[in-house]
């Protein structure tokens, strides 16, 4: 079986801090170097000096030569004492701190791993082993490290010679397992100690790393692709929306443009809802801490919590962080009977979260999050159904948007190991778990059973999409819970007229109207579908002469319910056209003499730059159809 | 000219602490007793006695009696030493308080007035008048009280004999210029002496007066009826809305029926807007400081505001108490041309506003007001067409709810006397205050000028209007705004190229929906023109036969876009009659055989009670013209 990625990401991060020690000299302190989702990074402290970027390509290459040198990742442990010592030799602070963090959890044996370079390699100068065939070993005058199989003793400032870090691994054997044309350094970014904006900050050297080159080429291809359609950037250009300082960071302000998306996705949803027996309701934005002890989030998310405060009331309370304890309130205010089950709520509401300014991006990591929520409440007996009724809005959601493609769904279920980490009786968790099952396969969807994944209240369906550039989301999901409804004492009449306590099921579609807003400019690079276009088209006559023609194209087009705008501005037809296009407008209509005389106008594609003449009429009617169908 | 009805009600009040005096007792001891709206009330400390509500009776006897004896009100002024010698000779610990205020003010007189009652009236006994032409005169021990013209001399306790309040008027001449049918005493409440919870309660009388018998009738008939009607009994019975404590107070939760009437509220002002060139916006429910400082809501409604801090983050924010301040920054992030103008936001967004929790009450006096928001960026010479274009909307829009008999609307402008109150230069004030005059005369607008009425950053329209049971409620509003496009520094580019700050004119046409929504409960009565109504047809079968005719009747009307239901209950016909009804059902259609035969259904009016029989057909189409014409 060959190694996970992960395992070669964890190897480069060493790989690169005895690179970049060769480079920049022994004085380097490292601090953590973890694997990441397209690499890894380590956080480094250099002191005085600074890592300049183009120092970058020195340690890149550095690193391709310790590969090629196919040395050898070896595990060794000490005692924590000894482990103390051996790190305070090497001058490794950072490290230092971090066994001090694991021998106050009680661990007593600390992980070390040694590269073992061959020694041919001037770089490795120094190194000299003891033959000795049972064991490895470094010493220096205070101590004396056994490494088992085999043995040597330096003499040699380790931090210059061998490289050796603290960690548990898992590791390549060899270097030269890695292809060196598979990974690259990426960019540098500063750090915190610890996160921690008190401590000092380190230079964080991010690199990148792939199965193999033509990985490694695509991904960068995409994330240049990405440059090109930030959301940020585009929201500005085709202004959709706005951050305020004076407002504040991840509160952004959607502009008109902008809306007009936001609204078309709005409708759209509730158009796949109203008549699937969905109710809308409306909740405040904020709530006494007693509704967030009951459900349980002032427990589990207090932090991430907008407390608010009444000036004239002296009162408290809290920012909504989720809907779902306000829809509670309005089932229980409600005397239900089996025959009114399962009961559906509806709200695409604003839910605030708090997270730390520097976090905050675009429209992608926002605090005020529009969920487009939706709570059921129903018997055990009826999830499937259900399930099966939101897995057809998603689809139905997600062909519309051209996300289908490539889609897979986590079925999230228990960790059978660990069977005290979840709420509610196995059996109910057994019908629940199975109900989503029955309801994947009911539906045909691409689904893998991931055990652990299950939150504590229930199991779920989680639903990856990956977007016109191959970057993957996840965005819908549907949760079963038998937490809140207990923790509310929910219940209705069954046919005995006993109280029985629903189930309830959380499901949002788009999952926040802000992120999906955001994924969708970048997955559409700023030229949407029709229905959702801001400006679907704009007239530009070629002269003043045709102004007024131009003028009856447009009341044509508008009494169609087209959102279309006529230039009738004095810049030159070329400028015209390039503004045209700098606004992602659908539909461009030039209309001169030709047009004027045979009642026509001529129609250029922005996105496909097709250009065709047409009858007014036949444009309008193609444009209704481009609409109505949400054509892509 | 007849005196204000104001001066009555202010005399009755005098009238009743004689009257409850000579009922309870020298001990009672005065607070304040002024004219409100509907009659007048008198706080008043009765020591360790308890008023019983019956006596009230007693109380409202002495009262007619006082006016048939038609006693003169006579004014008088003493210094601030000889006032407080009196007051306390007196006894009224409260005036002496309130003396002690006045003088503070440098008030340098205090005036009186003193009912100066027929002697023959054994209620009056005690009494002595001395004979001089010139004055009255009252005198004790150590003081004299000289009144113009007539003087008297007592040996009495003044506060049982005839009747002296320190008030300054204006009264009636003679108690008996008051009709003695056209008021009565009405409840007792209690109240704290200042409206400080630290004070002493005192009990607060309330009286009606009106004037005439009829009219005070009249609004008598008018509260019976605000009772049957009140929307937070009829909002819990038609499952409209609910309150929940683990919420809070004033924070409504909207019930999936209420929702329905909302959104078709919304739906329909955003289709009066659309096409009168409105966008819409959307912006987050809070904001840091900085812009209510900038916006100026921070410094004048700090007390009202909600202030939010991020547990993660640990930045400060406020609530939005209004919606303006986040539409200047939208418009602040655009560079607008003079093309551009009028620019028009809409957006129906929920602010947040802290009352004290005892004056919060269902609907109509809540925390979070969802306005149905506009902000309006033009130039001076726009505001006349835009006015008249947005009353427009307002005329519309209160037509459809059966409001436009009785409105008026006050054209609130400055007042002349005090300049200084007002920001911005003459010739801009002149020119708006013109063009909302000229807006209301094109409009035919029952306006009324109120000087004074102006808000200090520019001059309104305030459109008032009448329910079905007569009580005027203050609803729409456009008000003009020199001031925050100024302290936001807001521009346009004019056809110069050059700067100009655009006037900002905010409007609301419902005002805020969760009041308007409280309002039209009680105007309708709960039973809703069929546009609004949750439940617009219920189809009761008159027997298990029929169950199947009525599914047919029931998918035909859904599939007319109807809100029905099929009662299939095992309930009998009378309690299923009786169960639409008290839902307020529109339609209750009955099916029975001669029904299923003629393929027709027996259709009855909830509110005219009228009685049909129709084909399906021809019902449902009616149902849609009614609907579409929003019938009331």
């Amino acid at each position: 079986m060959p190694l996970p990625l992960s395992t070669r990401r964890h190897s480069l991060s060493h790989i690169m801090a005895q690179a970049t020690r060769m480079v920049m000299g022994a004085d380097a302190r490292l601090a953590i170097g973890p694997d990441i989702d397209t690499g890894w990074y380590y956080d480094i402290d250099f002191g005085d000096t600074t890592l300049e970027e183009a120092k970058l390509r020195d340690i890149e290459k550095k690193m391709r030569s310790i590969v090629r040198d196919g040395q050898e990742y070896r595990q060794f442990s000490l005692s924590v004492a000894d482990a103390k010592a051996f790190t305070k030799a090497l001058g490794e602070d950072y490290k230092l701190e971090m066994i001090e963090d694991l021998s106050a959890k009680w661990e007593t044996v600390i992980s070390f791993f040694a590269n073992l370079g061959k020694f041919q390699n001037p770089d490795y100068a120094g190194f000299e082993f003891l033959d000795n065939p049972d064991s490895y070993c470094i010493e220096n005058a205070e101590w004396m490290v056994v490494i088992p199989e085999k043995q040597w003793k330096t003499d040699f400032d380790f931090r210059t010679s061998t490289f050796i870090d603290m960690c548990q691994g898992p590791h390549v054997q060899f270097t030269s397992e890695i292809p060196e044309d598979s990974f690259k350094l990426d960019k540098l970014a500063g750090a915190y100690w610890r996160g921690d904006a008190k401590n000092k900050q380190l230079t964080r050297i991010y690199g990148l790393a792939f199965e193999s080159k033509t990985e490694l080429d695509a991904y960068e291809h995409m994330m240049e692709e990405a440059k090109k359609r930030d959301h940020r950037i585009l929201g500005k250009k085709l202004k959709l929306f706005t951050v305020s300082d004076m407002v504040g960071s991840g509160l952004p302000l959607i502009q008109p443009n902008g809306m007009i998306i936001r609204e078309a996705i709005k409708d759209y949803l509730w158009d796949l809802h109203k008549d699937r027996g969905y109710d809308r309701v409306c909740t405040p934005h904020l709530a006494k801490e007693e509704l967030y002890q009951t459900s349980g989030h002032a427990g589990k998310y207090l932090e991430d919590m907008f407390s608010v405060y009444g000036g004239t009331s002296k009162e408290n309370f809290f920012l909504k962080p989720m809907n779902c304890p306000h829809h509670m309130q309005i089932f229980a205010d409600n005397q239900f009977s089996y025959r009114d089950m399962p009961v559906r709520y509806f709200e695409p509401a604003t839910v605030y979260r708090d997270e730390k300014t520097g976090q905050l991006s675009g429209l992608t990591r926002v605090r005020s999050i529009t969920q487009d929520d939706g709570h059921l409440f129903c018997r055990v007996g009826q999830i499937r159904d259900e399930v099966s009724s939101i897995v057809d809005v998603i689809k139905q959601f997600y062909t519309t948007f051209g996300l289908m493609d490539g889609y897979w769904v986590s079925l999230s279920i228990r960790d059978p190991l660990t069977p005290e980490k979840y709420l509610g009786g196995d059996d109910v968790w057994e019908i629940a778990e199975q109900a989503l099952e029955e309801a994947a396969i009911a539906n045909n969807l691409n689904y893998k059973p991931m055990p652990g994944e299950a939150a504590f209240y229930g199991p779920k369906l989680d639903f990856m999409f990956k977007d016109a550039i191959g970057r993957e989301w996840q965005l819908a999901t549907i949760q079963c819970d038998f937490n809140q409804p207990a923790r509310f004492k929910l219940s209705f009449k069954n046919e005995k007229n006993e109280d029985e306590q629903p189930v309830v099921i959380h499901r949002a579609i788009s999952g926040s109207l802000e992120r999906f807003m955001g994924i969708m400019i970048e997955h559409f690079a700023g030229t949407f579908p029709l229905w959702l276009a801001p400006e679907q088209v704009r007239i530009i006559p070629v002269g003043e002469n045709f102004f007024g023609y131009a003028d009856e194209v447009y009341a044509e087009l508008r009494k169609s319910g087209l959102r279309v705008k006529f230039d009738d501005s004095t810049d030159s037809l070329g400028k015209k056209m390039r503004n045209a296009e700098i606004d992602h407008v659908n539909y461009i209509l030039v209309v001169g003499d030709a047009e004027m005389q045979a009642r026509t106008v001529a129609v250029r594609n922005y996105k496909t730059q097709d250009k065709t003449t047409e009858a007014i009429s036949d444009f309008t009617s193609r444009m209704k159809t481009e609409i109505k169908t949400k054509a892509l």
